[in-house]
């Protein structure tokens, strides 16, 4: 048995920090009492120092991060998430249950806890051509998997108000039920949550989020790469609230959760936007233990994993030293991680023929700057700025889509990537059809990746794990992104075009995107004509 | 569908007062918004009544109210208590499954909801001579039933400490489990709190609870007849732990219920005490719902049920009308309950011979008023106030324990009644003999019950159901204690002569105490004998 005494130790119940001296035995917390007050073999004075619970992330999808689970956790890890509560909708559009088995097999390698809500919505419309169907039949097997806490974030808003039976079935299955609804107020959302629909990491505004409360939602407060909501719900937390909202990170890049962090970003950044730190940390800790009923963890008590994090000294929050099970993480540690095959990619490529464009006015994607909806503009091809963007089926070899886009910088070369929401066929644009064409080729050919062709040159990023994540050590993939982000500096586009790219297929988002059957009205919902 | 409009609504999620407007269908909640922003047939102006959602009752023994689960539900509905969680404790001593077995039979005619936690101590302890021995194998069967909730009080706290096998599997079967620990602190209560003990409602100091709240467990504020705890625990509930806080009556009367109330008065008693009625009230409802996972109840929200109540005006907390699935409590509403046969008392009667004592100094159980523990006295039976108490056993027939008893203040005649925690045999003191014995066949040839006899004349209030409870109405139990309660007046003995006597048989509480074998020594924990 280790004592760890002298810790100025966080109580999420109290919202205090509270002088204490505390015993882990067996991966566990054994006792919590005044400092000096507990004996045993192995004391370490922490010499005041301030001790929270382990860190938990509410939502998440790790696919988003390019790691494996196990990777994945292995990264966040040092950060002081111990937890993280993962859906896996990514890889289910690509692999279906087959993708989804190998997040759970692989989830057990990691070094933090890993738990799941299985994606609701998959694939997220009829509109998109993914890799599988995942039906309530097929969830049904997850259903009391001690990894699986339940159904994750229920999309199908429509679906949801008018009783599809499907949707049904899925809500059916599961006693906790993510949502996802940005934006639904009213009667619509009474509908929606009355269908016992627990939660939202969709808010934008305070009053959405304390509509969302009222009506018993718990409200996860996102920071993400793409969507970052923190600092404007943070009005919407108070010592009431506190209990009922948690933190999550939804989406993000592995190279930002290393400079950034992930739930410790999220803290840092409510601090800054006025939340007390013992406000923040219940939401990071407790909060999210108790929607998930982990009641195992959350707070440093008798019985309860022993997962904690020393915080460094000084005014900003920032973690020293994490405990998991007990054991302090050595950052540099290997995770096993099994590469499993998947399915290869089958693609018919346009020819040269097919990659020609009708003449005349002409629909182009005209993106907005750090926003996925797009605006529908006319023009045409020549325009200035304007380039070809290419959707080509992965699992069918059925086809492509053909389009202009503007907004993403390009000035030469092209890019692709298979990352591509939630369908994940190629997406690719660029200044000409042969690189564009060349770039694709080099996505398929590595079974999925993200790749840059200029002048003359290819790059790839290769995520043969799906086409979606890498088997990598998370500091090589951070490696690889570097030389891949200077190849794209080379092409004159801007930073985020990857991630602007990878949304033009999502096909819930409004208003002009593309498939691999051409553009989508996102707003009539249907497939349309490029011509103008 | 029916909108309640103008209402003046209490939400727990803020902790705040809304203006609000919502809409019941089919005995649930449908929407929730703005006065005046919903539609429906019937519209019901509540003209800016408060209105707040239906209380809950953390633990309450139903037994103690000596009515059966229906009626308690009908006594405690137009309180405000609309969702009840019982432990059949003491009907399981009597009759074991058979007993918890009827509880959850009678509970589905109850107009409030009530749900269960097993009793995990039958008997509570070895020197118990009982009706039953409920084992975890015994208790398996009621694991995934929808009215059970978890496993009822641990009180046998050596039992956890020292990992008694039989302990460890009644821990196992469920995954919720209420504690009983009074007293306890610092690392026993660890190693308690360590086995998953979720819950506590025996805190009597702010600090106990604090500590309590502290290591995890949830904290019941009790406010029953015997123990009441609301106002010593309020400075414990803060904003922060009143999540983490719920109201619990343990043990209460039906007269006391009728007078004073059941939850609503343990909201009065925390008013009183400083507790901001919105904290209370959070406690009351949605922290209840909390700790058991109701998530279809504790808050006024879309798919939750109609429990509701409207609340008087002005300063006093005060419930003016309850609605229970959307519809109207009617106070005078009949109850169904099935009269269910229990086995009959089987008891040997001392003789006359049987009925002397010893001379010289003899052990008295001198009771203190308004405590259940007693202190041991040496005295002898003639004393002042010292009067034969007489314990028989009422399952075997094997016999009885006779002692001397001082503090009842009966001054003529004798009272007997097996309500006698926690075996529940018959006991019974008095100023004569024959009276006691008197007393005692009444309530053994009524199956069970409380009787006084005095100047010749017996009054009964019967209670068939195990000996603990009545089939009938509560206002005519009411009516039948106060024509008890005025036999008894006429005997001299304290008001509370038949609440003191039924501890009597408790052996967990010290000093003396008396079983069917005779003096019992509380802190020894055996047998003694009588000559002092």
């Amino acid at each position: 048995m280790r004592i760890f005494d002298n810790a100025l130790l966080y109580n999420p119940v109290s919202g205090t920090w509270i002088p204490s001296s505390f015993s882990v035995e067996n991966g566990k917390i054994k006792s919590v009492g005044a400092p000096g007050s507990l004996s045993g073999h192995l004391v370490f004075d922490l010499e005041g120092a301030r001790v929270i619970p382990g860190l938990i992330d509410a939502h998440v999808h790790i696919e988003s991060s390019l790691l494996t689970p196990a990777e994945f956790g292995r990264l966040v890890l040092p950060h002081g998430v111990t937890t993280v509560i993962a859906d896996p909708h990514e890889i289910a559009n690509v692999a279906g249950t087959a993708g989804i088995d190998f997040m759970l097999s692989d989830a057990k390698n990691s070094p933090a806890d890993i738990f799941f809500m299985v994606p609701s919505c998959v694939p997220a419309t009829p509109a998109d051509v993914g890799g599988a169907v995942v039906s309530a039949a097929d969830l049904a097997c997850y259903v009391g998997n001690p990894q699986v806490l339940g159904l994750g974030e229920m999309m199908n808003v429509p679906g949801v108000l008018f009783g599809d039976a499907e949707v049904s079935a899925k809500l059916a299955l599961f006693r906790r039920v993510d949502g996802h609804a940005p934006g639904l107020s009213g009667e619509p959302l009474c509908e929606y949550v009355s269908r016992g629909i627990a939660s939202d990491h969709e808010c934008t505004t305070a009053e959405e989020a304390e509509e969302k409360l009222r009506l018993g939602q718990i409200i996860f407060l996102r920071e993400g790469d793409a969507a970052k909501n923190v600092a404007a719900l943070t009005p919407a937390v108070t010592q009431a609230t506190a209990s009922r909202c948690c933190f999550a990170t939804d989406d993000r890049h592995v190279d930002s959760i290393a400079e950034e962090g992930s739930i410790d970003n999220c803290i840092r950044t409510a601090v800054s936007a006025g939340m007390p730190l013992e406000l923040a940390l219940r939401l990071a800790t407790l909060s999210a233990a108790e929607y998930y009923a982990l009641s195992d963890r959350g707070l440093i008590a008798p019985g309860r994993v022993a997962d904690f994090c020393i915080l460094e000294e000084g005014e900003t929050f920032s973690v020293s030293r994490v405990y998991k099970n007990g054991l302090a993480v050595q950052k540099k540690g290997i995770v096993e991680t099994a590469e499993v095959s998947f399915p290869p990619f089958v693609c018919r490529l346009p020819t040269e023929e097919e990659m020609q464009l009708p003449n005349g006015k002409l629909k182009i994607i005209e993106t907005i700057p750090g926003e996925i909806i797009t605006e529908c503009r006319i023009g045409s091809a020549g325009d200035s700025g304007v380039q070809k963007i290419l959707c080509v089926d992965r699992y069918r070899g059925e086809g492509f889509g053909l389009g202009l886009i503007n907004g993403l910088g390009i000035e030469r070369g092209a890019l692709a990537t298979s990352v591509s929401h939630d369908a994940h066929n190629i997406i690719a644009a660029g200044a000409t059809d042969a690189e564009i064409l060349q770039a694709v080729c080099a996505v398929a050919d590595a079974g999925g990746g993200m790749a840059v062709v200029c002048n003359g040159k290819t790059t790839l990023l290769p995520l043969p794990a799906g086409g979606l994540m890498t088997f990598k050590p998370y500091e090589d993939v951070i490696s690889e992104m570097h030389v891949l982000n200077e190849a794209l500096a080379e092409t004159g586009a801007d930073k985020k075009a990857f991630m602007s790219l990878s949304f033009m297929a999502l096909t819930v988002v409004p208003h002009l995107k593309i498939t691999p059957r051409g553009l989508f009205d996102g707003d009539a919902f249907c497939d349309v004509d490029i011509q103008g």
